[in-house]
């Protein structure tokens, strides 16, 4: 099977889509833009034993390749309509091709997602997605756009992720039931697409959590030019990851784990119905967990009302 | 250096773009089409000791990562306008990393693209750009568009990658001169922008050559569900390589090498004037080398009006 026969056994697929002129067989792929709508674009790269382990199951690696590019379009408030996958892959079954490409577009299928182009290529697995999204004109979440006296909200679970990873590095040890329920995570992370998409009228700025919530509130406090305060009680996590890890491992998996792909927003006070409603009609759990001040720099604060120091976890890049 | 550091210091660049609402910094990038354009996609991914060798300058490297896929946009007819880089790096110097750079938005300044987004990861060399073009609506010239009676027509010369190519891999012998000429090619292929928007208006079907002129015609033929001949004879080589090489050599490089980056295109007859005002005002030297017809198949007539049958020479795929 030559890079041909991959393409059209199973790449190229007939959807009805009014704003596809040409799909995947060309040299590139034709988009007519809907009028009045923005078009957003993000890539992500991913390679082995640096972002999956080499024993992924193909299901499992195609749900997070897509998944953590459609997750950028949910941190946009944008809806996720095209991609771009560029694959290395190593002579590899058909059976291992079928239960990649199956994964990959059923999760493609359930957010509306149409593959129109990419690049196969031999090669140790390396995968590149560029995913395309639309968004009312002007109206994306920018992380620039965050102001003093904005709550802070975070969707889902995070550090579960990093638990997992840490477990499987033996880094730290957690029991069976609650590895298996933290890797779920790490493996098959949910983009908060709807909850992006049902903040955008009143939130102001927002993100995708994939290098660690400390990290990636950094960067909402730098292009926003403001500080914040975090409360460390406050954090959606495990009930049971509290009591099995160190409070140094938890704390440092939840600030600075990454891989969450949970949505980080801030909105205005007056707006907390409407997250509500928000969380509520896309079906996310959404989480209160500090506010948008003009100090310029992060604060995290402790269940003892003192400033945890980021610094004394190993992190130097916060400050 | 971070990658954050790494983004800010090499990547991030102000230029002035009314279509680009936000660039480089946020989960994504935005852009507003504009209104009566259609926008194209593609994606190349390039990885070391397949797509180029461990030894290659910084400086060929990174134009040839984004020459290929300006290229595609060439093919298409359309003017390229953003790209988005994710690479896997090692660590590499600040002298490296300047000299990447320094090329890399040489060849995007020439072509007009702003970089718009990626990704940077740790890891060996690999390399995926997405481009995106714009085009008047509904004028792309694809590959399915190719007419009975056409003229085929290629730009440039072809063969000369695949020379180089083979002599560094000791498959032929070259004297360094030569040898050096079409290294260049190989190095720095020249995508046909100006070509590709100048035929738009007449052209039928088109596209780039980079995986052989006989299979690229092939994508043409297939699409079209036409047939086509063409001419060994008339195919724009330098004269020097056909001296020194043995006429299996020179056929296999010319029609199956690859990496030519020229473009194909057919065109009715009585579009010749055209094609040569076309190629005049683009300064892009074109050749007319065979015709379509109705047969469903590709003939490759030799100079003594006798079919080459391609698979004696070692290919499969063309039949």
């Amino acid at each position: 099977m030559n890079e041909f026969d991959f393409i059209r056994r199973y790449l190229q697929r007939q959807q009805p889509d009014d704003n596809l002129i040409l799909g995947i067989g060309d040299d590139a792929a034709v988009i007519r833009p809907a009028l009045g709508f923005d078009l957003c674009f993000s890539s992500d790269m991913l390679l082995k034993n640096r972002h999956f382990f080499a024993d992924v199951s193909p299901e499992d690696l195609a749900w997070k390749v897509l998944a953590v590019n459609i997750s950028d379009m949910a941190a946009m408030g944008a809806k996720p309509r095209w991609a771009l996958l560029s694959a290395g892959l190593p002579e590899l079954s058909e059976d291992w091709l079928n239960r990649f490409c199956g994964s990959l577009f059923a999760l493609a299928d359930r957010f509306g997602v149409t593959l129109i182009g990419g690049d196969t290529t031999k090669g140790d697995l390396v995968f590149n997605v560029t995913i395309i999204g639309e968004l009312p004109q002007g109206k994306a979440l920018r992380r620039d756009a965050a102001q003093a006296g904005d709550d802070i909200w975070v969707s889902g679970r995070i550090g579960l992720a990093a638990a997992a990873l840490n477990c499987r590095l033996q880094n730290c040890t957690l029991p069976t039931a609650l590895y298996q329920q933290c890797e779920a995570e790490l493996l098959r992370p949910e983009p908060r697409v709807a909850l992006g998409q049902a903040v955008l009228p009143f939130a102001h700025a927002a993100q995708d959590i994939s290098d660690g919530l400390a990290q990636d509130i950094g960067h909402i406090l730098k292009a926003s030019d403001v500080g914040a305060e975090l409360w460390a009680d406050e954090l959606p996590s495990l009930p049971e990851l509290k009591t099995v890890l160190t409070e140094e491992q938890w704390l440092a998996y939840t600030l600075a784990g990454g891989d969450d792909y949970e949505l980080v927003f801030t909105a205005p006070v007056g707006a907390r119905e409407a997250v509500a409603a928000a969380a509520e009609c896309s079906g996310t759990a959404v989480t209160r967990i500090g506010t948008i001040n003009d100090t310029g720099r992060l604060q995290i604060i402790g269940s003892d009302g003192k400033e945890i120091k980021l610094t004394a976890l190993g992190f130097d890049h916060f400050g």
